[in-house]
């Protein structure tokens, strides 16, 4: 017998995302898995719960509900403060995203509002984050600094990370994007200097990943090189926020060093798509940007072709994609895009969590994987994207063991 | 002293939707409101409150969320069983939803399904969607039948309608859509017949709006005239599906009728939205529905130009819109069409209600109005489509108490 503190029973169908030749989901029907110290011990068909597990624990009865796998948000940023919400309204008038990126608008604006908010403020704007996207189904989050744009700032936003995690039942896997945007006053070669020598080797302790944008309102393909570079050598994972508003080199750079993601990719081009997959990058795509810019479609055909592995998510960011929820941008990116469902459920899972480095541990059920699922009111797994912009989550378990709001 | 059995205070920004020459959504800073016997009985500001309301009941604190009408939905179908996930999958791949109306898809597999459920099955589901459409801030809705199509179940649809609104605290306004499709199997003159000579008369006492749908997949414009020339007789009053997929006589007939609303409009003609605009209609328009199908936007400029009303609606349906939200509906319309949030929150409130009659008694705040307001976590009204597809929504009133998800 095996020995079990929790339990879930009656999966209508359990996608355990573990493919099988005839199932991309690897589904049991009525499905049931067992989990001690929030690791998954056993997962079977429900019949055989009883007889093999020794359950001391909680018990939840899907009752026929869909469960899979908590999902996982491969690119958030969820440390900021104040509203962008005139923005929103501005660009449904017309005005480009790219315009609102100076002076008293854009990512400069957040910076402002953030660096004026202390720690347990930013603290608490991000918890509340974590309870909305725990309740829209995500359990993993990867989560980028960026609003705060100088050492102290930064450390300060990396501070909020760690109490993120610390606090709430949310997995928080920190970025280092500090490469953001040049931040307002500063003398850009200065400001890039100071990301190298004192930032990098400062945060390497508390950050995972190092992420940079390479963008002509951002930081330029030299610049880039040279963040991503040190950053590498220091021994930080990389991920590159690249060709989202116009061509550009981000994508080989993140082919060349080997990134664990390349992030956005609506200009990207067949052989940086080709490079991509060829370095095991994966695409990070952000459907809720692009939608609320206008973005054009990303190359989801090359992709394809090139086998090169797609991860969606939130982009949860406060000028493009206010929503934690994954489930919309998996409907965005069926809708909007053309994938399918199997592919958006693949991507806010396996392939998220592969640009993490947390393949088998999040994103999927199996022994060993952590015990984050969730109950989905829907007849199956691909039913999820069709219900759009409607939280159909009825339980979401992290760490084996049920989450309540808080 | 004003008497007052419910209270709520410090609305941050209370939108009563009573427009004021220097705001279309009247606002009232840290505005307050006292309801008695489920209405409004007195609404000002936060600090006068106390002096002038005796409260015998519950006090609702906003602590500075944004307090808004509870939003009315003026095109629902709530009233069916089945799932047509797998065709929300095939449009993504390229289907038209033309092409899915028609054999073993569409409209007519909802028909099969919905017959087959008893009334207590239809119930609980729609009642489940009445759950949905509460914890999204919407507190009435529109409700049509026309997924029952012969005499028995279409009157087994007013009867969920009707246990709908008795048993859930929806406001549940009833409308008959018998012409909604020519059911399988069955002549289409014979069916056109029956809804003139059997159900309209028969489903009088039971519906307050009669609705036909008038498009090259249901009904000619003869037919659509026949049905709801008659139903005008009889005392129904009128809505119509109008110029969805194609252009069509749809908009013309919603005018000479008096309809009280036209909805869809893709394709509506400049002449046809000046004749609604004379007839007084509300242009009812659906952003699930054309999002899900990739419909073209509906003329909105046309629309401003002619001062055309125009109300948005979810359009909740099994085929083209499984989502219970007006928030995710009026971010698509801004989003997609352009429309400004002043204009979507009036869409979702003033103008709902007027297409519905219910004109100063739901869709605003002011002395005599139902009590129904939602309080939500946002900045102010205007953020409310900024946040996409997530549900911002804190508390929902309904008739002056506070609804408890069940």
């Amino acid at each position: 017998m095996i020995r079990a503190d929790f339990a879930l029973r009656h999966a209508g169908q359990l996608a355990t995302m573990m493919p099988r030749p005839d199932d991309p989901l690897g589904r049991i029907k009525d499905g049931a898995l067992a989990a001690h110290g929030g690791r998954v011990v056993w997962i079977g068909d429900d019949r055989d719960l009883e007889s093999q597990v020794t359950l001391d624990g909680d018990l939840l009865d899907a009752a026929g509900a869909c469960v899979i796998p908590g999902l996982v948000d491969a690119h958030t940023h969820p440390v900021f403060a104040g509203s962008r919400a005139d923005e929103f309204a501005e660009r449904v008038s017309g005005v480009t995203y790219h315009a609102q990126q100076s002076g008293e608008r854009g990512i400069a604006r957040t910076v402002r509002a953030t660096r004026e908010a202390d720690v347990s403020a930013l603290t608490e704007l991000a918890a509340a984050r974590a309870n909305r996207f725990l309740a829209n189904g995500t359990t993993t989050i990867e989560a980028k600094t960026g609003y705060g744009l100088d050492l102290d700032h930064e450390a300060k936003s990396l501070e909020v990370i760690r109490q993120l995690a610390e606090q709430t039942r949310l997995r928080v896997i920190p970025t280092f994007l500090g490469a953001h945007t040049v931040p307002p006053g500063v003398d850009r070669r200065a400001y890039v200097r100071s990301v190298i020598d004192e930032m990098l080797p400062a945060f390497r302790p508390w950050a995972v990943f190092c992420d940079a944008w390479c963008e002509a309102s951002a930081f330029t393909a030299a610049e880039v090189r040279a963040v991503l570079g040190r950053a590498k050598e220091l021994g930080y994972a990389i991920r590159v926020h690249a060709a989202q508003l116009a061509p550009g080199e981000g994508p080989d750079i993140a082919a060349e060093l080997g990134a664990s993601s390349a992030d956005h990719l609506e200009f990207a081009t067949p052989s940086q798509i080709a490079a991509l997959a060829k370095a095991g990058t994966v695409a990070v795509l952000c459907p809720g940007a692009n939608f609320t810019t206008h973005g054009p479609r990303p190359p989801i055909e090359a992709m394809r072709e090139a086998k090169l592995a797609i991860a969606i998510a939130s982009d949860l960011n406060p000028g493009t994609s206010n929503s934690e929820s994954l489930p919309l941008a998996m409907s965005l990116a069926c809708v909007q895009w053309g994938m399918t469902p199997a592919e958006v459920l693949t991507g806010a899972t396996v392939h998220a969590a592969h640009s993490l480095k947390l393949d088998g541990l999040v994103g999927c059920l199996r022994r060993g994987s952590y015990a984050d699922c969730v109950v989905v009111d829907a007849e199956s797994p691909e039913a999820i994207p069709y219900y759009v912009g409607v939280n159909r989550v009825l339980q979401t378990v992290a760490g084996g063991a049920l989450w309540e709001p808080s």
